[in-house]
């Protein structure tokens, strides 16, 4: 959710009824400290949590502004959760690390996390390197895990958020549908680049450097096709380069730039506001309850 | 479903209350009528159909032999569905094609079929280019055609029955899971390798021929290592050879074959009976259903 999830998506998503992230990922330490600031002047502010990254060479950094700001919810993500767990424990935070495989959920719950978010293969941006989806991720680190399993990965309807709760999952965590609404930070173009998006229109590449899914572009498919003739680890650096995360989703190069989103944004029709999303979330899922209600009944 | 489906397997199905099918994808016509020949001859006889890939040499042959034989329900894949549908339909065939993109679904309900298999990134075995997994696949499709969806890819227990009905499916379709049941043809070590897999068990290679998810093993690991280095169509052409799944699956070579599996594999704990596996399934789906409710409930 780098370049999407401000203050503003955050408190939009924390006033329709969700716990809302402010994603530190495109942000240095003072201006996360601005955005926590801002969205904890508002009614909303004890359902606002921030989404680390814990390779950031200034994580401590990171951390330490959120803590001294209030913040007490914390995702942490791209990293071991051996190193922060505890120190953030110790100041009474609730802690959930994002995993990819059953292996690094064991780790974070060894570490003391008090939540772990499974995303699959399907999710937008950085992804696992075992590249195991959302419907077999899931099940999975239930079994394996005693502490609550957020699922993440695909989901952006209402019949997915129901299917992430018969696997076993207590909540989910939505991307791709909120940095299309109207009140994420990401460029217009961006937005209007996962609605036109259809089922077919991303790709896993940069394998060798961290994988990242990416809506097809110029620039996505030519990392593809340096993927494909066998490019190295140095080759694929080089050809990433710099800041085309917010290129593409910042300021809408929609060439050239990174274009995160999930498997998802086929499903995402328009560019609603906050509000209006939840509300379809809900009724999707309401619907889909009744039609296995239905389906069940003996 | 190679070398695993046979008459066995599909009428142990079909007594444990599912539609069973016969995998013609390694059998010649005559071995194909031997085999429905002998599921004929029991009393489930009406619920069994079979499986033929279209882009088999003596596909015409095959699909004759079923129709002499009396099969009235198709499961086609790997091909294009306009060149057999109408064929079958004509002689009064249930037919669904399997499917892994919105388009192909489109152009299967263009050319006549009763149904799709919208079939997962997850699966075993051969597997779309697009690489959509059943979570985002399923849905998708659902909204685009007017024929019943079945989903596939990464099933193996009663909790992603549900997900998947909740995704708007009319039914499941399940491989490896029943792969792994003593009915089965497979070798006991291709049996044991299912039990055996984690969640980060298997992979997808071939690419360049055909994407073929498998259990890592000395095989698929150096497939593997030849797509990171750039092999070419005919250079992955050459490391596979011929014969391979049978070796894997049939023969039981455990490090030189091919094991197709699904990343469901992970989920799979022991080898069991049809019956016995199938009675698992409907509890579980039983108690994630009653899960869902109780978290719904207001």
């Amino acid at each position: 959710m780098v370049w999407t999830s401000g203050w503003k998506l955050a408190v939009a998503a924390a006033r329709a009824g969700a716990l809302g992230l402010i994603g530190a990922g495109s942000m240095k330490p003072e201006l996360l400290r601005e955005h926590i600031r801002k969205a904890h002047a508002t009614e909303v502010a004890a359902q606002i949590g921030v989404n680390i990254p814990l390779l950031r060479g200034d994580v401590d950094a990171l951390i330490q502004t959120s803590l001294e700001e209030g913040i007490r919810i914390f995702f942490t993500s791209a990293g071991n959760p051996q190193a922060q767990t505890g120190r953030l424990k110790e100041r009474g935070a609730f802690v959930a690390h994002v995993i990819a495989s059953v292996k690094h959920a064991l780790k974070a719950a060894q570490a003391g996390c008090d939540a772990v978010v499974a995303e699959g293969f399907e999710a937008g941006g950085h992804n696992g390197i075992d590249e195991i989806t959302t419907l077999c991720l899931v099940p999975q680190v239930v079994d394996a895990v005693n502490i609550p399993v957020i699922a993440a990965g695909g989901i952006a309807d209402g019949r997915q958020i129901l299917a992430c709760l018969a696997l076993g999952a207590q909540a989910v965590q939505i991307g791709t549908r909120f940095a299309a609404t109207v009140e994420s930070s990401s460029h217009e173009a961006y937005k209007q680049a996962v609605v036109d998006a259809d089922d077919a229109a991303t790709v896993l590449v940069l394998k060798k450097v961290a994988p990242v899914r990416l809506k097809k572009n110029r620039f996505a498919l030519s990392a593809f096709e340096a993927q494909q003739a066998g490019a190295t680890k140095e080759e694929e650096r080089l050809l990433l380069g710099h800041k085309r995360e917010m290129q593409g989703i910042f300021e809408g190069n929609v060439e050239e730039g990174e274009l995160e989103m999930g498997q998802s944004s086929g499903l995402i029709k328009e560019i609603r506001s906050v509000e209006e999303t939840m509300g379809t979330l809900v009724a999707e899922y309401n619907r889909a309850l009744i039609r296995i209600e239905t389906m069940s009944a003996k």
